[in-house]
């Protein structure tokens, strides 16, 4: 382990993490709030990054994955660790700031907050900002901005943005990355400008793009998207969570005018939405009237599958075959390569197609199953990888579930609320359920849920191997 | 596939099968009731068996394993068919009796009855055996005893006993599966006379021994074993529970005196036992004193985990966290070669230490961490295919709960439910909870539980072949 190697990475990101300050100290000299809620915390980013980077050294050691893991697993919590001094700012519990701001930045969007009107707009802000930096990746942008961190771009992206190979728009990793942030800003000001039109103040209309897009959820009113109550504007958050949940890369050719949308995981995406919509919809017609319903149903499928989290209607209410249902889609979640967290749709899908090969191959041995994905047949070492993926995410769903259960959670919360943040959903059912925020759990439930969503949004292995001590060895 | 051969193996099976009514009808005779409800089953037996033995021919091709598929998969839902024949007799209605045949066969446990005790004791007789017939096997009993279906005996074994290869304790599987049953009565004597001894009825005594180590949990009482309320009994009972989710080859061992319990499967299990035992021992000393705790926490875990289902304490009033728990252990189940259900100890074996390795290996990858089993190394294929049987549980679990739920269960019930009978335990949470029988449940859900019971039981494959249309398909 080249520990000179990490401890200059740690130093970079927080000596340029204060840039991203910048946005809620004009909003707080905007609406002449505090500002030092947002100055103290860039300071100490500035000074702790200074520190790191002079007593290791800039080195030119390639940096292997390993490496990547512990630059990108121990600098999220760094940069949420820096993140949540805001809140301790305003008053809040260090528990329930680490708690917020890891919600935030891996876009799960659970909330310790009961009325979220209270807060100061800059804080509102900053609460936003960090889903939108969480869902592309902070890491991606620092690589895509600054040249230091480029030269090791793809392991830190690899680390950052698993699950898939990254997939090189460009043969330099900092352009990709640029790239991938341009399209993002690009739908970050449509989106804004479009629930402008629709009536929206900026400042809600700059928010909820911020956790649309980052398919994060956080909203500027505890109602949440029911708070507007205008189907146009719900319309359009539809769209752009679907867009969020949806391979960056398809989008940024499609903003350069080539159709990729014939991919595998975007039609399996695009059917799952449409299919368990309608299933909902049928069942939510005991409640609502067919348009509501509809409605009602497509917008939280695809809130819910898309891991953003935003409601229109308390789904706590509704049938628990729905719920069950929308439990199932927190694990799908979004397509790979997209701001959405759960096992993602790709790996669904080759569950899926593995598990049908399986079936065909015990009812006749001499079937052979040819699994492709976007044309391509799909190699055995990446079904192998694929099943040892779910089956560890399940191990750790379920022991979750057990331990945060053993603070009294009942049954349907603790199922949920692990559910919610191993996969980064953010609202669950019971007692975290869709109006109800996770301020009343115990400290220790709270630090538990933010390992699983740090743990979720980074794909397993980048923070877990941090828990394994024979990583941190020097031996290779 | 060979279809001369199938009828004909399920025209042995249905002219051996009306062999184990003499049982029912001895104790018909004695108690003085009804006998034509087990003689009328016979004979349809005897017939249908006639007539598909007399349309086929004896062959002497040999019995693929797809064939064995066929011959056991069908063969058992022809049994069970048959099976429920009393029961129609006595005026429960086809579904009822189907639902209660299936749990009994497969060891499952879960009942449509709301008071047991107004059965005649004939049929409560008869609906024991079919939990000890299933426990070791049907299709094994005949394999032991019947030369003729002994020639085809180990392609049989496999379909009936999957999971493992079956060990061969004597080279000729005959012997084998002889030695299994002799194992089994021997065990069977002992526990009858133990709970003779303790102050049982006979009646009693044969009926929870059948019951008792088959891990099927059919009681003669409403209360199950909480009607003895004898902590002497019910530890009798936990002994031979724990014995029935052992693998019956280290049993066998065993009365011959040899010691094979340094097996790492059994010693696994004993952990898994000990250790969660005392968790939810801890768990209820809110509800009990120490020794109340002791002795409900033990019984019931043993219960469970070995897919039994006896209650001495009704467990749907203990803490959700003792609960989930409890959902846990119901997928771990029982030993391979055990009668026992669920995932399997070895199994679960597998993918904790497999996860294991995978983190490790994310961590370092140059660790080369080799499992092993009883001191052999596990190869991947065995690793590759656990874990396929692993998504493919999960993939039948998950969509049983979301289609059950679609009846308009509740979420507890829907989840347990499938998870009772699909890991043949019996008793689940919710409505279908401890004290509460599956009764009410609409027709269309009984049917569902019903097929995930048979689909756990023969352990997925078996069964689901048989609904794969290429399956039938002559070409081979």
């Amino acid at each position: 382990m080249n520990y000179r190697l990490i401890l200059n990475y740690w130093g970079l990101i927080l000596l340029y993490y204060p840039a991203v300050f910048a946005l809620p100290i004009f909003v707080a000299l905007y609406f002449r709030e505090d500002v030092f809620a947002f100055i103290y915390p860039a300071l100490i980013s500035l000074i702790v990054g200074a520190i790191l980077f002079s007593i290791s050294k800039p080195t030119s050691d390639i940096a292997k994955y390993r490496e990547g893991y512990a630059i990108v697993g121990i600098g999220w919590l760094l940069v949420v660790l820096i993140g949540c001094l805001p809140y301790i700012y305003y008053g809040f519990s260090p528990i329930d700031a680490f708690f917020e701001t890891m919600s935030g930045f891996t876009t799960t969007g659970a909330t310790i907050l009961e009325r979220v009107e209270e807060l100061p707009r800059s804080l509102l802000l900053w609460r936003s900002l960090t889903q939108w930096l969480g869902g592309m990746g902070i890491i991606v942008l620092f690589v895509a901005i600054f040249p230091t961190l480029a030269r090791k771009g793809e392991t830190l992206l690899q680390a950052e943005v698993p699950g898939l190979k990254v997939e090189k728009i460009k043969p330099r990793i900092r352009d990709t990355a640029l790239r991938l942030y341009l399209t993002y800003m690009v739908l970050t000001v449509v989106e804004i400008s479009l629930l402008k039109l629709l009536g929206m103040s900026l400042f809600d209309a700059v928010n909820h793009t911020f956790t649309t897009l980052s398919t994060g959820g956080f909203s500027t009113h505890s109602e949440s998207i029911a708070f507007f109550n205008d189907p146009r504007i719900e319309f359009v958050i539809f769209v752009f969570m679907i867009l969020g949940g949806t391979n960056f890369t398809l989008i940024y050719f499609l903003l350069k005018g080539e159709n990729k949308f014939k991919n595998t995981e975007f039609l399996f995406y695009i059917s799952v939405i449409l299919t368990t919509s309608i299933i909902v919809t049928v069942l939510n017609l005991n409640h609502f009237d067919v348009i509501e319903s509809v409605r009602y149903s497509f917008f939280q499928v695809a809130s819910i599958m898309t891991t953003t989290g935003y409601t229109t209607n308390d789904f706590d209410t509704w049938s628990d075959a729905a719920k069950i249902l929308l439990l199932i889609l927190m694990f799908i979640g979004g397509s790979t390569g997209s701001t959405g967290g759960g096992i993602k749709v790709a790996r669904i899908y080759l569950l899926v197609q593995y598990s049908i090969s399986q079936i065909l191959k015990s009812a006749d041995p001499r079937t052979v199953r040819i699994i492709r994905f976007n044309g391509e047949v799909v190699s055995k070492e990446v079904l192998h990888n694929v099943t040892a993926f779910f089956v560890l995410y399940i191990l750790i769903f379920v022991v979750s579930t057990f331990i945060i259960s053993l603070f009294g959670l009942d049954f349907m919360t603790s199922v949920s609320a692990v559910a919610a943040t191993l996969n980064n959903v953010g609202p669950g059912l019971g007692s975290v359920g869709a109006s109800e925020p996770y301020t009343h759990l115990p400290p220790a439930v709270k630090i538990i849920l933010s390992l699983n969503m740090w743990i979720g949004r980074l794909e397993l292995f980048t923070v877990i191997s941090l828990f394994i001590p024979s990583f941190w060895r020097e031996r290779w």
